[in-house]
This record gives C-alpha cells, structure tokens and sequence, in this order.
C-alpha cells in the first residue's frame, strides 16, 4: 500500500469540523474519504494532524491515507481538487514513507487567529474574523502572551473537562501583530490584529480560549500580570470566554 | 430637505449590479431605496457615483440621498447597517450641500482588478480573484499598459456599441503589482498579481477588457507595442477578452 501526504485548505463555515461522524456526512474527513474511497474503489481512511472544531478554517491542515493506485501525487490532487467542492483544496500532494503518520509524527503546529478592531463593517473578510469594536491595547496583550509561552499546564485554557490526559503543552511563540485589514484602499489603516500561535500541540478549543483571555487583557478588563495565576489555577472559569470560531484558522503543521 | 453622502462596500456574488430593475429586486440600489423609503416614510431615490455590473464588489463605492429626517449621518449609518444583509455595509456617511451629486460630481475613481496567477486553488479568496494558471510576464504587462495612460478614444475597449456619447477617457494610472495573496503562511510567495486603474472614468466593461488585454501580452499572446493600434482601432474586435466580474472592485470614487 502507498501512503501520500496532502496538505489542505479549507473554509470552515459550512461544515461540522473536521471529524467524521454518524449523525452527519458534513466534515472534511467525511468528504475527502467518500471522495477518495470512491477514486480507489475500496474503503480510505484519512488520518489528519488533528481535528479542526466546526466553523473552524485551515490554510495549511495535513493528512494522510493509504490506498493501493497507479496514479502519481499530483494526479490524486488534480482528481481531488476537480471533484471537492470549492471551499476544500488540496495544495500539495506527495508520496511518503509507509511509517508516516500525519498525527503522531506531527512536531508543531501554527494557528492564527484574526481580530478585526474596528467599528466599520467588513464585508469581504467577514467570514474568517472576529470583530471587536472597542480599542485594544496591544501593549498589553503582547505582555500577557509572553506569560504563556514556554511549557506549562493548560489545564485552564481548555473546555475539554473529562479527559485524562497531559493538559501539558510548549507554547514556542504567540505573535500579536497589528496589520490592515485591507478594508481600505488606503493601507496604513492598521485595523486588524493577529494573533499567532506556535507550539507542539494544543488543546480542545485552547487558541480560542487563549485568545478570549488576551482580548480582555486588551480591553483593559484584566491585567497581564494574571496570566501566571490562570495558569496555575488550573481551572476553566478563571480563563477568559472562548471566542467564536470564525477567526482561526490552522496555518501549519510541522514535521521532522 | 436634507443631503446625506455615504460611502458602501459590497460582495456582488449574490447581485445583478448596482443599478435597480423592474426585473428584480436584487440589486445594491434597489436594496439600499427600500430601506430608506422604509425609514423616511416616503419614497427616497439613491444616486451612485456610477454603476457596478453584476458580480463587480465595491469597497469605496459612494450614493447620496435627499431626505427629511432628524437623524444624523451617524445614525443614519447604524440604521442602514443593522438592516443591511452582511454583504453590504455603510462604512462613512455625512450630511453634505444639497447640490452634491455622486455621479456628476465625480472626479475620478480607482478600480482593482486581481489576478491569482497560480496553479494551487485558493480557497478563502475565491470569490474575489480571477485564477490565470500560466505563467504571466508582468514586465510587458507595465510596457503596455503604459500605452493605455493618457487621454485616448478607449471606444476599442467597451462592449457598449450603441451609445452615442463621448468615449473619450483619461486614465491616470494603471499600477501592476506582483503581491501576496496570503494563500501560504510564508507571504513571500507573490502569487497574487493586482491591476489598479485610475481615471476621470471608465466606460461599459472597460476595466475588464483592458485587465484582458493585458492578460493576453501577459501570456505573451500579443505584444505591449500593439495597444495603441487597438486604442486607434476603435473596434471592440481588436481588444482582448472581458475578464469575470469577481475579480473586479471599485476602490474609491473622488471628489474635489
């Protein structure tokens, strides 16, 4: 059996994340394994990095599948990109070990999760960001992030309750840049802010979680300095809210 | 009465153009006079600085309207922005002269068109980029649309034949431009190429078969030093062809 990688885009809105599941035919997982089961004739399975929640975009998510053809890489992303539907793509296409695994060899994942802080209504993005009309002190939100980064228990930053597993995670880097938006033909108005995470994993609904709680830093509602408290605490009520899905996006996943 | 000047940006997708139409009722004008009628009480009529044809966005395009109201312009834009669909937004209002009229007043207006010159499907910009695969060659692009600049008879780059009035135009400027488009998180990858067309104004289609035109020396199908035999031609024949509508936005309308 050969093994091909892909790398993914897709926009998120429509569907019901990336997980396959009963109730629903309407995942990414579910689309590209009745799509690729289809093309080889037997049943695919398709391993992802990981999940991705509903609602929630990816431009650089990474799977995986063995499936037994004659075709090339780039004639499995030519037959998967004429057949799924416009808002799934797959970028790259290649042929790896048989050992290559897209979850458990993944090493560092990249999410970006975009604040659009202005009042004025963005018609042309408004599907892949969140709009947060108050000013945000960038400042200070940039403090609190550096209080997240390093390796630390996250138990906190996620909604995830019942698991037993580690809640132990490195966060690399959290970048919070204030861009345009584009919103203007004049691009000096910097009315956009990002937020960019890098680390080696993360957990159920943590980018969304540690987004919220620096937004309310950024509002002036809690202070940097409260972060290590969050941090040791241990406990999802005192995190900040978990911000709508439409603003993040999985921008990469890493491998060795 | 009272004079209210408002600045729209719009996602064409889902409309038949600007202008309103017995036909139909999905247009931005037609949208935009029911609900100011709904709110005045009375019949009110909005003029554009010009119209957009169906499936053309707008991000500074601007309208004005007589009105009785005790609103102001901040509340009259709130209002039209709460009860607009989200594919168009009031992004300024202000109360002007009551002889101010978008469209004879009119100085100039900017329009871009973008080209994702890729072969990689671009998911989250679909509905804005117009896709060339092959290769373009942006230097002859600049030599030829060069040629366009100035006052010229641009009769040879419209669809409308049978009007009689004046196709004499002065484009200030047309700006090509290899940028990022965002497709990867490395955003040195300049896969996005953006025409930007400056002028007193634009005739029936003229944007999208001058954008076609280049195209076409582009992909080296013609040469640059052919324009101005196309411009004295007058024949719509000898010009490239009209680009799809969703690559096209008017970016800014101006005035003294």
């Amino acid at each position: 059996m050969r093994n091909f990688k892909v790398t993914l885009q897709y926009e998120g809105t429509r569907y019901q994340g990336w997980q396959k599941q009963e109730s629903t035919d309407n995942t990414i997982q579910g689309k590209l394994e009745m799509l690729l089961t289809k093309m080889a004739g037997v049943k695919v399975e398709v391993q992802g990095s990981g999940r991705t929640d509903a609602g929630v975009h990816a431009m650089g998510q990474v799977a995986n599948f063995h499936m037994e053809t004659e075709k090339s890489p780039e004639e499995i992303m030519e037959y998967m990109n004429f057949y799924l539907p416009e808002d799934i793509a797959v970028i790259s296409a290649e042929e790896v070990d048989c050992r290559f695994h897209s979850r458990l060899n993944a090493k560092g994942k990249t999410y970006r999760y975009r604040v659009l802080n202005t009042a004025v209504p963005h018609i042309f993005e408004r599907r892949y960001v969140h709009v947060v009309e108050q000013k945000l002190d960038v400042e200070a939100m940039k403090r609190a992030a550096a209080y997240l980064e390093g390796t630390h228990d996250f138990k906190a930053f996620t909604s995830n309750k019942r698991s037993k597993k580690s809640t132990v995670r490195t966060i690399d880097q959290v970048k919070i840049e204030r861009v345009s938006s584009g919103l203007f033909l004049n691009e000096d108005n910097r009315d956009e802010i990002r937020f960019t995470f890098s680390g080696n994993g993360f957990l159920y609904h943590m980018v969304r979680i540690m987004t919220g709680t620096l937004l309310e830093v950024g509002l002036h509602k809690r202070k940097p300095e409260e972060i290590p408290m969050i941090l040791s605490s241990q406990s999802r009520e005192c995190a900040g809210e978990l911000v709508p899905a439409k603003g993040l996006t999985l921008m990469e996943v890493r491998y060795s």
